[in-house]
């Protein structure tokens, strides 16, 4: 993640701010503000704007006139119910606005999530850097032999070179072809008098997916948690996965009660099926339950004795 | 618009906080922030938080770093030139949570709106205040004679005056009916202890469409001005017209820049259809055109002429 | 519910039209096609038209070019694996429309559900009919003791007479004065034609909100079944579950499969947060437990208990 | 656009069938439904499901029983209303699903419309065909001189053809790579049993940006007007309005009279701001008007005079 001074200007200056204001403020949020938090090798992810607290979930499920004048534990607790109860609401209340640096094949699974405001840099407007992910060692992974989507351990010795050799040569032609193609004179690559220059809308296409892109990124608590339960998820993929955490960080600065209790109710959390909590209740009896006879299909059953931490077998 | 003591109290302490923060300020809608403005006979809008202003527009317009050295017309300029080509994601990245209370038939309205989040006060959960909407006199408005959904002078006389006295005497005996269905003691209606009282989620349906809500109600500017351009609009609804010119005055003080913009292109624009273009040019050609050779329909000439301030014939 | 024999002649013309279409037809969803499935006193259901079946489903899982070769059961075993793991896409591939016929209370609790089109009958544009929701006595339920948003058992004897009596009769008064007031000869109220009428968008506010609207009301399959999840559950208000229920059995005729993985993974389900799951795992390995020791609240050892079909002291 | 025998073969299947229904079908496009309608070098357009027709937005706008009596005109009157007064809810109620095949920094455009349904083929779980997007020598155009996101002229001679040179030389690299990365035997690359293969998930980010990918995209006709108005606009790059265009045949097959307003209200429409409107009713009374005392930018005037075809100066 390098920044250039005067990006790196930009985000001092924005840090040395210092306003008034009748809305709430969060320090702990407030002392991240503007810092690029680094992700990957060159990503970063910024909180540059949010609004709303704690408090104002349980304002708004309240529907008050002001922050009344309950004790903090009791706020927690209603956090807590709504957590529990799938209510969506009151945590939509809490809008946070992130600039956000990544691969654009990462950029590319992000965007599923909808509900969300973007902007994103144009490569149909304007040049981008010559920065591409590659990833690190322990992270180029073999595909899995038992999941269709998933890694297995890491590439070792001549092929892993070899792998990282070809992302690594292929991602700087392919930009040196960009750059040669537009003949705007960028990233090195001298302009030609003699040529018109292809249209950047047109030249983008012959960069790789793991070059680096940007947006802001704004969304609410509500769809925040929806994205981080998907994406923080220990099946997600990696890349996206890094971003996730580094933005659970940034929830718990902000919001504690809400972050302690979406760790609580849905990261930490299981769904047990109708059938599954047959076979809990079987086995809280006392009765020897097998897979044959639960009724469930041997790839729920294995999920399942996994969650209750039973062996499989 | 009567607030309790408490109310006022809880008002007054959010109003008198003073906090630090990084994040972008707007005096002029600080000086605002939490005031009840009133709206109707007893409904009020509430600004109770915002995110950004109008360099959070540019910015992310930009998906730059800081806040940048361009002069504050260049940011008028690109301001314009966005809302003007139908951008919409530069807006989306301001957000505004307003309090609002209002007649229920108008939230019915207000509601179709549907990408927004809102947290309505619960009457299944809790009992809602003796108060309802009763028009003004210059606001009782007959039947427009000429238009479907439109309103035509104000009733007069005897009509008048039974018009209110049905509305004022329903909406009283159908709370007092209300309130001792609930059987609760509310609102001075003694409990009977020899009573079970109506369940809350039932009791509430004998109330009338002009009883006072109140909720939550939080956008993003880009869908605030799709709102304010339908319901700040001349053809809508006096009612909820009310609220919404209301509100355009809090976007003034928020995002000036954007209001102005707004206010051009949007409220104070005209859409041309193709047919209608092509009678524009003819006219500037000099060419005589009436409404049977103009290609328009009878319906579609009126409102091409009332825009171009010509008279119909 | 009573319909018009207009009304009835323009539902028997519809499910009369036979045409060809290449595109997947559902038979048992056909038969019930049109259909004013009747919901409460004078509601209903009807299914005006539909897009996909449980195969649209796997198709689109696939981004297939067509139906392919697989079994049925193939199908249904990815159904409920997407089911089980929370993916949304497929299910939104399928898209169903209802017109209702609903109590005001009722449609402002179902439109909170935002994903969804909309388009309600206008009592600014048209007259409302002289019909409302009076409760069956078994449904004319008290206040719940132990639950602020629940029901008790239902009124008895005068109690339950009374309120029925107010019911009926504030709601037949309050339309009588609305169609006095609207003076347009509507429900048998004579117009007089020494009055001018008040504007329809305003005297609406004089009726109940136990009159009856209807609206179109279209939706795709995920998002249906998160609107059924929440309001088909035994926590939802009567009034609006008796609508659940019906839609309920028109996706069983529509998605068979689908049906079956929503009702096993979902409306059969429970989730368990971090701290109930550890709970489970202490009670498997033999450990007496305790709400004390459990380090869960007394209301979530309650509900934990209640799942799991123990006793809960 | 390659389709392979199985692929024919299923269209060939789903195009063969017929069912019954009652529902309302469209002949036109019916004799569309599943075929592969080619755009660019490789991609195509399937409609592959839909519902609704014209007569479907009357029936919504009117909250109707069936289809009712009224002529043909008198629908094509009630929707070129609806159309030119911004009512969005009855366009709703109609859907269209594309299963649809267009390079990646197409699809990067497009999903930027999120009011939408997407089933995108995953690179994560399968491996993508060695097919890419290279631009016909018309379409090979320099960047523009005067719009920083629009075209010139085509390229000529030598540097047209050493840019399509590098675009086909560097996308057939680096497909080759990723498919030697697999090690899966994909595309002609024998595997190495000696390898372990890198995941699919990472060896996709070696692939270039004109890549086709495929999906299955549904929406509704409003959000469709909304995607085509932005996407076929003389403005839209090139690629992607090759795509809206042959969308806007599968809606005049569709809609007919729903596209008939499109055009005259949307596609052929001009918005006149409040500055422009003052100016065409200065011109329309005789008085000759200037850019400097019109109180428009340059930019604005030369827009104007465009729009109303007369010369900028």
């Amino acid at each position: 993640m390098a920044l250039t001074p005067t990006q790196l200007d930009d985000i001092a200056a924005a840090r040395a701010a210092e306003h008034q204001t009748r809305r709430p403020t969060v320090p702990a949020l407030e002392a991240l503000l503007y810092q690029a938090l680094p992700v990957l090798d060159h990503g970063f992810v910024r909180v540059v704007d949010y609004m709303g607290d704690d408090a104002a979930v349980v304002q708004a499920a309240r529907v008050s006139y002001g922050r009344g004048t309950r004790a903090a534990n009791e706020d927690r607790g209603l956090i807590r119910y709504l957590m529990r109860h799938w209510h969506s609401t009151p945590f939509e209340m809490c809008e946070i606005k992130y600039h956000v640096k990544l691969p654009i094949f990462i950029a590319r699974q992000w965007i599923r999530h909808r509900t969300a405001n973007v902007n994103e840099y144009s490569a149909r407007y304007s040049i981008l850097d010559r920065e591409f992910y590659l990833p690190a060692p322990e992270q180029l992974a073999a595909q899995s032999s038992d999941n269709r989507q998933g890694r297995g351990a890491p590439l070792q010795g001549e092929e892993a070179a070899r792998v990282l050799d070809l992302l690594r040569q292929d991602a700087m032609q392919t930009y040196d072809h960009y750059a040669w193609m537009l003949n705007e004179g960028a990233a090195d690559t001298p302009a030609d008098p003699g040529r018109q220059g292809l249209a950047r809308e047109l030249a983008r296409m012959n960069l790789t997916l793991n070059t680096y892109t940007q947006w802001y990124w704004k969304t609410d608590l509500h769809n925040l948690f929806q994205f981080l339960r998907l994406r923080a998820d220990a099946h997600a993929q990696y890349e996206i996965r890094a971003y996730a955490e580094v933005m659970l960080d940034t929830v718990q600065a902000w919001v504690p009660a809400c972050h302690e209790a979406f760790l609580d109710y849905r990261m930490g959390a299981a769904t047990f099926s109708a059938g599954m909590l047959g076979v809990v209740r079987r086995l809280l009896a006392g009765e020897p339950v097998a897979q044959p006879d639960s009724g469930l299909s041997k790839r729920e059953w294995r999920e399942l004795m996994e969650t209750l931490g039973r062996p499989v077998a």
